[in-house]
């Protein structure tokens, strides 16, 4: 399951043994960039405009000028997927750097950025999705701007790795004891049937995903309340989850070893997942669940 | 003034033109790796071992297993220096990535690092060195793990840029008004004959002149006080300064556009600023101080 052959560079299209940086890139020493992942299912984006907004969002955070506008970005990745004939689940993958130039903090003048993207498949993980995962919880040491897609990704990159040497899908990063979100996935409590989640601030990143659910739950009537939650909280939850574009809704059925609801995945959960599959038209498959 | 031909790559030398980086490297997707950069005055490294040892404190604080010994990078920075036939004053660059793999937040396994070297020229700034410099100060917005060296640097060049378009040098980063460093330099402030800055914690790195700085302290018997300095004690400062590899000592001489010290570089700043050209053997170059 490795990158389509045809990948995206800059507004062009090549093969991707023609993708390469020097090492003097912006993305390469200083971490200076975006990105984004969307979901494919089918050989279709799943929500794209979404994606393609934050990607733009996150662009203009870091004072990043992109060689395109959204809606020609919008057909070049249409182009990508047609280009490789990509008809299967997957997820394209892309990001902006500040560009190629001789290493200085100070952004390089007359200096355009560099974009690539590229597409892979990617099965769903049907067996998480049904039987849940297991999280560790960690300290948050991430910067204070979260809900910018950057690629200073090591924090997230550190707190994934011992999540995995537990035998956890994922760390559950708090502040103090609030958390606030996953290391790669937005986090959520349900209490009294009513679900918990910390606020769209500077301090998470604000999921694609995560604007479904909440768009999901006002559709089945359920409060989505953005306060966030403490570590205490998770010993009395009735449920938990979390939300991604590659994890999509994905029961927390351990913290810290310690089971949520007796392990078990819980009602709303399932019908947020359902809601999702609905969404993402991809509800007539079958799943283990069903 | 640009990069030397011969660069180490891994454990070997080669041209800067066979260089270059897949677009799945963890440096260019996650910012997975730390550097260092090394002041070279007349061909020599200046604080070689320390540096050195720092970029293997930071390889182990984030866990990236380094494809050589202490001893056999130092002779290998060596070897940069004659393939190059260097006798300037310049700078190496280095870095150490987690490796070229299909991009996921953890480890890869059986990857090896990436390692690159380079050298260029870079001149002493004698201006800045006589006349100063002027910062503006900004919120210190980066990860709780400042005192790895690591490519996740998009806060320090955004602060940095931002002190650019204020006709500033640095910017002057603070946690709620308390003083933590500069974006690419440590600070100082002195008062009654006392140098403060910020411990060396882990919100602020270790910076290798800033121990050179402490020692020349020690031996000037100029009390070194480890204790963070606010942004109201500045409005009172007798002096102010910075330091860093490619910076040395500089007198800071404006913050937020108000002067410290009337604008003149202090006594204790020119005594360590001489000590530094006494310990890196520059003391017999004219400058414009001199």
């Amino acid at each position: 399951m490795g990158v389509y052959p045809i990948v995206l560079s800059q507004t062009k299209f090549t093969h991707q043994d023609n993708l390469d940086y020097p090492f003097e890139e912006r993305g390469l020493q200083f971490g200076d960039g975006i990105y984004e992942v969307i979901r494919i299912y089918d050989g279709n984006y799943y929500l794209f405009t979404e994606h393609v907004d934050r990607f733009f969002r996150s662009a203009d955070a870091i004072r990043l000028e992109l060689p395109f506008e959204k809606e020609q970005l919008k057909t070049l990745l249409h182009d990508l997927l047609k280009q490789n004939n990509m008809k299967n689940d997957g997820i394209v993958y892309m990001q902006a750097t500040r560009g190629s130039a001789p290493r200085d903090h100070v952004f390089p003048v007359g200096v355009e950025a560099n974009v690539y993207a590229y597409v892979k498949d990617l099965p769903r993980n049907l067996s998480n999705l049904e039987n849940g995962i297991s999280v560790i919880t960690k300290e948050d040491i991430r910067w204070k701007k979260c809900y910018i897609k950057s690629l200073n990704l090591l924090p997230n990159v550190l707190a994934k790795q011992e999540a995995k040497e537990n035998n956890c899908y994922e760390a559950l990063l708090h502040e103090d004891g609030l958390v606030t979100e996953c290391s790669s996935s937005n986090a959520y409590l349900v209490k009294d049937g009513k679900i918990y989640t910390h606020p769209a601030t500077s301090r998470i990143l604000h999921g694609c995903v995560r604007m479904a659910v909440e768009r999901f739950a006002n559709e089945l009537g359920i409060p989505f309340i953005e306060e966030a939650f403490t570590l205490a909280d998770i010993q009395s939850a009735d449920e938990m989850f979390l939300s991604s574009s590659t994890s999509e809704v994905l029961p927390i059925l351990n913290v810290d070893r310690k089971p949520v609801n007796n392990g078990i995945p819980g009602e709303i959960t399932r019908k947020l997942q359902d809601a999702y599959q609905k969404d993402a038209n991809i509800s007539n498959r079958k799943t283990a669940q069903q």
